[in-house]
């Protein structure tokens, strides 16, 4: 199954923006089973948007994930875009106006046309709550493709595709063979296992690594890691989680780390 | 004038590399003056790169600058994919394989086929060479369109990239109008400088900085800053390069430097 990435914002154009969000989107569509065969970055114009939603539709690409021009301002056109490229009508969304609504009422804000123009998607589509930030992601199916539209703040793309968008391609994906293993680690900082983590994980192809801080323990940090690896053969899969998982209490361990 | 960055490599599509080159080459073409369109990212594969050349071309965007995919392994096909979307022959290019034997020579090492390999280009391409690698990039023109094909090391990508394309390009591009500005400050190390100068590049959109490191003055770090921007508008551009000294200048002296 092939997956297209869609970028869309001015900041990554004239580079004052590096991309992170198609590196993690890909890495995680990689474990997920899918074949990343292209990134793209636009600008935030409804014609760009257009023509390269349409593009990956007109070629069947399974998975359509976009980030970025979901927020409130003028510019923001993703979710008129992807109703004009799927030719459907771009109507307030039940749903979403819901997450919206309240998120809002928390805030003890009124509901502007600026905010309420984020519960506007293409006819069909499903909101995708965001536990961080006010707009809702989509998510909309158009013959064999899966569109999902998610913003483009890092810490709210990520949030929303962890709990809504990964669990549900889990389910309906490729399915690969999924390997997982956990261990636990007293005494190293988690912003000193950040840089051997990211190490572990440029060294594997198809592994993804979470590390959970689980607290403090008589005022050592203690970190819960969790590592997964996909592949089509199970052997494999467990073979590069073994292999990461050994390297990592190798390098927490030289750190200072009591691994168990 | 518009630009497409091309970024070629299976590293991308998996997550494995960030692409920080698009983004460097970003900012590098809007400085000069280019209004960068798209970026694309594609995996070592010569449909997808034909493909994506001849797109390019045949809306006649008037620069392409494309990283990756330029080494002696098999699977390095950029030089190629480019002769067969230019519909040219694919041939030993006499200025490239001086510089390829010039390396090999220096090196002491064998003119084998995966090498000479890398002096092949389209015809009627000039080479543009590599100073820190062995492999010559391209600087080919087609029509109105310019192509520039650089290696996806970054290192070299950069070197080549700053040494012999932005000059030319300065020459014959957009020619918007450059404003610059210089100033040293003793006693920060480069490494020390190098967040502030990123912040600050960040907070501009067509301002580009560069420090160089100017050796010790009794046991003291010693950098040139160097400040351009550049814009239609010349009172614009020289506004951006004033507010961005000011803000290195005072941020750099937060940090002890001695500011001249």
């Amino acid at each position: 199954m092939r997956a297209w990435i869609l970028s869309i914002g001015n900041e990554l154009l004239i580079g004052k923006t590096i991309n992170t969000n198609a590196a993690w989107l890909a890495r995680k569509l990689t474990v997920l089973g899918y074949e990343v065969r292209r990134e793209i970055s636009i600008p935030d114009e409804d014609a760009e948007e257009i023509e390269v939603f349409r593009d990956a539709l007109s070629r069947g690409i399974e998975l359509i994930v976009s980030t970025g021009g979901l927020g409130p301002t003028f510019d923001d056109k993703t979710s008129e875009s992807l109703a004009k490229a799927l030719n459907r009508e771009y109507v307030v969304n039940d749903e979403a106006l819901n997450l919206v609504k309240a998120k809002f009422l928390e805030k003890g804000l009124e509901l502007t046309p600026p905010r309420l123009k984020q519960a506007m998607m293409p006819r069909g589509a499903e909101a995708i709550p965001n536990p961080v930030g006010t707009a809702p992601g989509i998510w909309v199916r158009e013959g064999q493709s899966i569109i999902v539209a998610l913003p483009g703040v890092p810490a709210e793309m990520q949030g929303m595709f962890e709990e809504h968008v990964e669990p549900r391609l889990m389910s309906i994906g490729p399915r690969p063979r999924f390997v997982e293993a956990s261990f636990t680690v007293k005494g190293v900082p988690e912003a000193e296992a950040a840089p051997i983590i990211e190490k572990a994980m440029r060294m594997g192809n198809r592994v993804y690594i979470k590390s959970h801080p689980k607290g403090h323990e008589i005022g050592s940090p203690f970190l819960e890691i969790h590592v997964y690896a996909s592949s089509s053969n199970e052997e494999e899969a467990r073979m590069e989680v073994e292999r990461t998982v050994n390297y990592l209490r190798e390098e927490l361990r030289r750190r200072g780390g009591d691994v168990e």
